[in-house]
């Protein structure tokens, strides 16, 4: 067997290297070998890069991913909704496995907090065999017990990951805090969380979408996506003029509901202000740990918010998103945020363009 | 007529005086003239003394009232239930009355945030005619579509002022972020708010209630109302260690539902900390604006946490408190609450002994 | 002043006839003088001509309006939202007045259960001055503190027409038992409730929409507003099989969320098996007393549904309806669902063609 | 080894034999055979004895079952909480095992309605090796994948029967549709399903509870357990007066929340007219498929009700139920509904104390 080329991150704010791990001899049950087609990069790579989570390093990133089966472990393999897997399946998955059995799973029905909850490109150290646990590679070795989802054929690769982990966040960040039939939502963020908040808070039935950010060319994405206004951070050194022209849109109370997709703690005060009295406040944006922020909780009474967080999403949420995919025509806007591909080799540049938002979303093509 | 006698707060940190207001010679349709009884001292009392809301100078203060109908004014005036009040009846009433047609009354269901709200004991500059807006008084002037409610039989006054605004303050937190059937259950504090929440968490079907406060005196009183765990944060000057001991009361995740009954902004970091991943923390007790507080925002999406606000209350959760009070024990808890009572002329006197934290519930009895 | 020509129901299941009514020579405080622009015929009122609900007769039907204001009473008189109305202006309003006073207005904020609402329309005797309360008539004289809408100047009175107070009853529906971002709808019924509740499920988030109706025109109106699959009822005399093709249809499962809009009672246990288990069943169409059906309540138990009913709307849903309308484009949708006009004088005939299903939507004009 | 002895329905309606069958020599990993303690009689065993579910036959009933580990497969078996069981262990178990793989159990998250779902003492063939797979035996085998759980030293066997799936059923129940803080209740039944739900209301905070059930000495009971007010179907032939009675009691309005606890299909349109307007109806007690009733759905949609159903329970809700008895004084209440004990050879007479309404609680004692 040949090896298997990969972007490693090895040092917290260095350069990705290409390494080179054996490919897997052979299977075990319930494992799958996929040749990767396409891998997405994440706010949160670059989150990673810097070392605002602790990960164990050296790691693949990488953990928006689709690909072909390449080979499968002895016995079936299942798609997560029941039908036998084979080989040439284009497929995706959830990017966590969730134990079953520690009191997060099982008492509270909470399993994105599992307690031993471990994420493709995120939470294996590549030193370890199988080593292939990260989607920035040829290929990536699936563990058993993966919910793997067949993609269906009229949702395009660049679909999948044009939407990534930004369109089942937003979808469980929407269930944990629905946005209601005839809501005003404002979207803090217009990088691909933002743009996936968008399109569900729209979907959900939002009537008037605003979103605050940047640059110019992602507001013109938000635009093409359906929000109706958007300020441009760049254009407003004085926050508070920003806060009036915001609350100004929507009619001098606030939003309905105001959805966090920055990932800078000093956006939720501000957040909290665009909220309505009564309102809701999403935090989706808050994945690294970033510090503190001043923040007067007297608003949080006084205004009587709901401020609600969510974190990553369950295997449930990727079969939502996948069918809301199928099923809508939101898979072209999505597919259409890819804006730049690199090759394998060029990983460190790729994430480089995602650090210094030059693109709509970037994405990986290690076997072009 | 006779003069009225009132106490007032003039100026911020300073004494309270005795003024005396012109009793109103004829009422108007829906007005209702009231002998006060006993009027409750509110932590939210020391907060106004202290300058941390804005009201107009001079006022009277007192919103947590119980008085008998001296007078009504021309027409029908009924009970908020629908039956016409008659004089001699021992009523109380809701502290504040929106106006039904703003915004929130209307378009949001938030009357609570009606922009033209105005409370008694707190919103009524005492210059104004007819003056008699607040509780520290032997009388006061309820306006016409004031929500009044006449007192059931088996409820004592004691027990309407032991309970006081922090019971209706208990019952509308826990309408917008309910405890459900054995949960486990934080309160952040000791004082009336505290205890009434720690009440309605046990009624909600809470099964294990921790309360953290002092001083010890009104520890004791938790553990009666049925607290089976509490800590005097006076014992605790590490607070890393508190927090470890809190939790490990909680079997190490922490609680379904965390109460803020405080009011320092201090204490919020640390309530996100008691919460269980997926968990409640509800903010009753920052009331006043007492400033911001370091945050990390990081923990609210980690934790996937719902942080609710709740502001005040609406008539319906009066009917509710009653309701409770008259069908359950805890009208004899809340009674016992008070421990200190004073006449009118030593009202300074007895808000210094809520601002000192020496009483349990601190009432004034302006016609003894 | 003239008369006012308006058409009256006098006897159950009897013509419409022509009546005159003097014209209110002045106005009370809060009351307009409306002349009617347009008069929506609704499936309600072809049940009370039938006599399935308790009306006093005689009455002028019409409970959905749009006119234009020709007086207004002494003093001014506001828009619900806040602003002076004035003569000119084009209008809408909820067609019933609930008191605010009472058990279901102030204690379980449930107003459409007003022990004393009365609807225009529907519960005011034609004979008793001012005799002008329904929509069928040159004019109609609004009481004070009806909740008035001036229409915004993008939505024709055509799309507020078309619309209805099926969306208005819609919009209240989805509110208590909400479609979520993803979920596979069935409507039963396609009428225009039928098309309200589809409009509004696909605009909160349903990603599939099958609609069980007939006749065929109003199928293609249901695939216009965007149902991906109709079943006409008139193709599928064995009722087994087609619940083998509605269930076929949502993968074999059943819906998350089916609406009933369709009236007769017979639908209901049909509904309830086209629910997955766990499902909702939201019951819009029963608002008339058609009588009993056999129903097994196992199938709720087993299932585990959610059964949940509706009733009118308050004016916060007129609101939301008619922001919908304005920011959205289902306004052209409502305003193609008029298919018959007719002149006041022919108003039977033009029950009679909602009364026979042969119409999308009928309207009055009664000043044409 | 020697053989077991179990009660076994081999025919409906026909009387419980004794069988006997051979003990497991070997147990596979994961699987525990357990030493049977007590094992209650439910209302459920009675309509399965009536042929109201479809059962493989013949069966040996007993769903409700303490024991003690007798024998332990290889490996480790844990306690669903996670600690290690070992020989001697009191416990109990969920009834039920869920696949985790089908549609219920994975996209919509029901697994009590997993469609591979098999419950002890209801759905396994004891013609079928290894047999022991019902309460009313001396031995039972539990499966690998059991929901374990060890009793609390402070909670009884007793305890444990007296409450019985009843009170998991009634947890269940109240999470899918809460009973709130202050709430007015009516119970339909005074079995044990009525009385695990009287309990759970007045835990979850209702303030006023009525039960209408019967025979007497089980009205006694509720009273014992906190209902305020009790009614005699028996006193009561005429049934709109019964239900002028109730609504009486509920201030004319009716109830907040109704719970049907009863099983027959007759008292369904009876509780929907105890709830107030825009209340809830919770149907827990139509578990077994006892026929039609004539409903008219008008009622559904002008009283704008809830109707919701819950099936069965998930290991969560033994969890929550465990810790509610142990942290609580029902513990003693429940333990006291046990009033018929039974050796196992006299099982059908058990059986038959409870189909006759004879017992509190009636339980057999296999190893005596």
């Amino acid at each position: 067997m040949s090896n298997v080329r990969a972007a490693v991150l090895s040092e917290y704010q260095q350069p990705l290297t290409i390494r080179e791990y054996p490919e897997p001899a052979s299977l075990a049950p319930g494992e799958v070998l996929v040749t990767v087609e396409l891998a997405g990069i994440c706010g949160t790579d670059v989150h990673l890069w810097k070392g605002e989570l602790p990960v164990p390093l050296p790691v693949i990133l990488g953990h928006e991913t689709v690909g072909r089966i390449e080979r499968l472990g002895t016995g079936t393999v299942e798609d997560w909704r029941g039908s036998p897997l084979t080989e040439g399946d284009r497929i995706c998955w959830a990017s966590s496995i969730s134990c079953g059995a520690c009191f997060y799973c099982r008492v509270k029905n909470q399993p994105t907090r599992c307690t031993t909850r471990k994420a493709y490109g995120i939470s294996y150290c590549a030193d370890e065999a199988p080593h292939l646990r990260g989607g920035y590679a040829e290929k990536i070795l699936l563990r058993a017990g993966t919910a793997i989802f067949r993609i269906p054929e009229n949702v395009s690769t660049d679909a999948v990951i044009g939407a990534g982990c930004a369109l089942t966040t937003a979808v469980h960040g929407l269930e944990r805090a629905a946005v209601a039939l005839g809501d005003v939502v404002v979207i803090q963020g217009s990088g691909p969380v933002g743009l996936a908040a968008l399109a569900m808070a729209i979907q959900s039935g939002a009537i008037l979408a605003i979103v605050i950010g940047g640059p110019s060319h992602r507001l013109e994405m938000a635009k093409r996506f359906g929000a109706q206004t958007v300020f441009n951070t760049e254009d407003y050194a004085d926050r508070q003029f920003l806060r009036k022209c915001v609350l100004a849109e929507t009619g001098g109370y606030g939003a309905d509901v105001v959805i966090e997709c920055v990932g800078h703690p000093s956006v939720v005060p501000e957040g909290l202000e665009y909220c309505r009295d009564g309102g809701k406040y999403i935090v989706l944006g808050q994945y690294a740990n970033a510090g503190d922020v001043a923040l007067n909780p007297h608003t949080i009474t006084r205004k009587q918010l709901q401020v609600v967080g969510s974190w990553g999403f369950e295997p449930r949420h990727v079969y939502r998103a996948l069918t809301i995919l199928e099923q809508t025509d939101w898979k072209h806007q999505f597919a259409r945020q890819i804006t730049h591909r690199f090759p394998l080799e060029r990983a460190d540049e790729a994430l480089q363009t995602t650090r210094e938002w030059q693109s709509g979303k970037t994405a990986i093509v290690p076997n072009p």
